[in-house]
């Protein structure tokens, strides 16, 4: 596959995130206008609120984008979906009529001058852990590299459910938690802010379609509507307290921020890749009909307040274990429901060398070996005002399929949250 | 507080789950009707829906009752909530002018010609651990009496994320799920259909009003809107293999089965009462400026199919260690944002003996001491066509306070949930 040309000029350029191929969904507001549904293109947002109300597009009988959020599209299911996708390349490819061009061009808005908001609801959130060299890691950290990997981990994509309440849209400030902490030799916890806030470098999938019963991974893989990059930020502190026996509760409930922009499964269809050789058999209903992982290159930036960014970790969604589709195969194994708009965290993404780490934890090692910025400072884990950026891209022939970024700060904690 | 007195006769008897004094809060359908929200007096339902539509009661200037849940009631605070049940007391008192009385006649229906359904959307559900002689009974089993509780659990009440789209009304069946299973002789798992499903008896609290950052446990009481029954099913096979180590998963994921009545804290306040003497001090984000636990009578009856049912366990909610005020302040220390609908459940309430206990895991110990049911049978875990029951009241002088059933009956596992 090679760079679909547009009559915007600015998708076909091989450095934008957004060429014609890409045309991720996002939800926008402009000085303006209230929120509505955008498309990416080049360097431009094209309103498909606004398409809809004039009668450019016409998805159903009901006014599907009217809602500031991608929720009722996705319901709409498969064909729509690529209808729709059809319709928008054939409406931005350099060869349309001249008339269809003059319909579109009023509802283009520079993305400079929009506002991003989260693109769909969350309806309800679950985070795995099924990135196997950051298990290895953080379980060799907790219990000794014999006993690294839980003995489920070959057999089970492991989740927990998280919080969507906690999931915001890439740009929002992340205030440091408070929670219970006690050290391995404190006799007894205290509640402070936390002191080792970290991030998370996730792929978060988006369920487009419902089920109801247990569904295959090739089922699961079709209700996957989009990606987007996710920050799973995790207070180790309060997670090392908390966690035993029923998983991580308060350590991860402070914020997940995800990037603007869905990109859909159709678009980073050319970036299949498979999972990696099975290390132990996996159960007939875990088995792969195609290739599940995506090449998609990632990034991780830290900028201390006021300076410039280094990059601190540099990996792929390839290096997953398991699969989205297996993930959301094996969520629904028990008769658990799925619903449009639930949100599935990757888990931590690392590679197997060092500076491919997607977390803090692992990059310093829990604290005994801090990092050392390009700007000088020195960090363990995340400080007051340090700004936190994840990329990512599938890179093709002469084009990308970008994210957006995923970006965060972090704000002081609280005085003390209970003095009002 | 003593009965206080309708002109609904059935609502008079010291038997009736629902005297004027309850008033709980639900949603119905008749033959003729879509869902409406309805109160439950003496054996009847009063249609709040249409006792809107026809002005004979008006909330606000929207009408909050047409969406068939009470989340938009709750929404709009605890004023609105007081001076509603004032004047629902006005209108169904026997002192009520005959006027008005007359307005409300035409919108009661029988019980007994309704079908209940959800009473409001669940938005999350967290699941705590918080009774201590169910955690005390389950860490025995699993490591001994020395190293039963876990090391913070006298500190936190320990929660896990649930699953809404799993949360199911009174009277729906449960379908026995499969899973991945592991005994601990075997080399390998399987997937086959959950061996050990089991209960919970738990009580579910009902957050009524949103918040942003921490809140204290004052706060929380005041923004919990009311209770109902709620059980907990269980694959405890699943769990043992899978929760290692992020918690419950699809152990968690099949069904939790709610009563169909919101009983409010307002009809619970006369039966207020402390939770137990802490057995470590509390750090003091845990406070309770009140008693934060009610004196609610539970039991648990099991019914093979086509027999009667047996009672398998009787306790109280008093029993639990944290209140559900605790448990909700807690969830809000991180800065997690709670939403109207979210669902908390209170742990498994077992009391401190054998007949007391709330879940056939502790009730049978692990399978090791079956028990025999009045009608012979005997169960170490529910079977195929067990109905099973939750029964709750406050028992007050001369009347009580009534949950209504919460029940469910287990049906037998798919064939092959992926031979389709």
């Amino acid at each position: 596959m090679s760079l679909m040309k547009s009559w915007v000029d600015s998708a076909n350029s091989a450095e934008t995130p957004f060429p014609l191929n890409n045309l991720p969904y996002g939800v926008f507001s402009t000085l303006y206008s209230e929120p509505h549904c955008g498309v990416a293109i080049g360097d431009l947002i094209l309103d498909v609120t606004a398409l809809e109300e004039k009668g450019v597009i016409r998805i159903d009988d009901t006014n599907v984008f009217d809602a500031g959020s991608w929720n009722a599209f996705m319901q709409l299911g498969a064909e729509v979906w690529e209808d729709f996708r059809f319709a928008l390349q054939q409406l931005l490819s350099e060869d349309v009529i001249a008339d269809a061009k003059a319909s579109v061009i009023p509802h283009l808005v520079k993305q400079e001058e929009a506002t991003m908001h989260m693109p769909f609801a969350v309806s309800e959130y679950t985070d795995f852990y099924a990135g196997k060299n950051h298990a290895f890691n953080v379980g060799t950290m907790f219990r000794g590299p014999e006993n690294a990997l839980p003995p489920n981990w070959l057999h089970i994509p492991i989740g927990y459910n998280g919080r969507a309440s906690s999931v915001v849209v890439s740009g929002s400030d992340v205030r440091r938690p408070w929670g219970q902490l006690k050290g391995p030799n404190d006799e007894m916890p205290r509640f402070a802010p936390c002191a080792r806030f970290d991030l998370e470098l996730e792929m978060g999938a988006i369920v487009g379609q419902p089920s109801e019963g247990p569904i295959t991974v090739g089922e699961a893989d079709q209700n996957i509507f989009g990606y987007v990059l996710l920050n799973d930020w995790s207070a180790r502190d309060i997670q090392a307290w908390e966690y035993q026996p029923l998983g991580p509760f308060q350590a991860k409930a402070t914020a997940t921020t995800i990037s603007p922009w869905i990109v859909t499964a159709a678009a980073l269809e050319p970036f299949r890749t498979s999972t990696p050789e099975r290390e132990k058999e996996l159960l007939p209903y875990l088995t792969e009909p195609k290739p599940g992982l995506y090449d998609i290159e990632l990034e991780v930036t830290l900028a201390p307040e006021g300076k410039a960014e280094t990059t601190i970790a540099r990996t792929n969604y390839s290096q997953m274990y398991y699969s989205a589709a297996q993930q959301l195969a094996h969520h629904t194994t028990s008769g658990c429901a799925m619903t449009v708009g639930d949100l599935l965290g990757s888990g931590t993404i690392s590679g197997p060398t060092k500076p491919e780490r997607g977390s803090l934890l692992e990059l310093s090692w829990g604290g005994k070996e801090p990092l050392t910025l390009d700007t000088g400072e020195e960090r363990s884990f995340l400080e007051d005002g340090d700004t936190l950026t994840l990329k990512g891209a599938a890179k093709g022939d002469g084009y990308q399929i970008g994210f957006g970024n995923c970006t965060g700060t972090v704000l002081p904690a609280l005085d003390d949250p209970y003095k009002r």
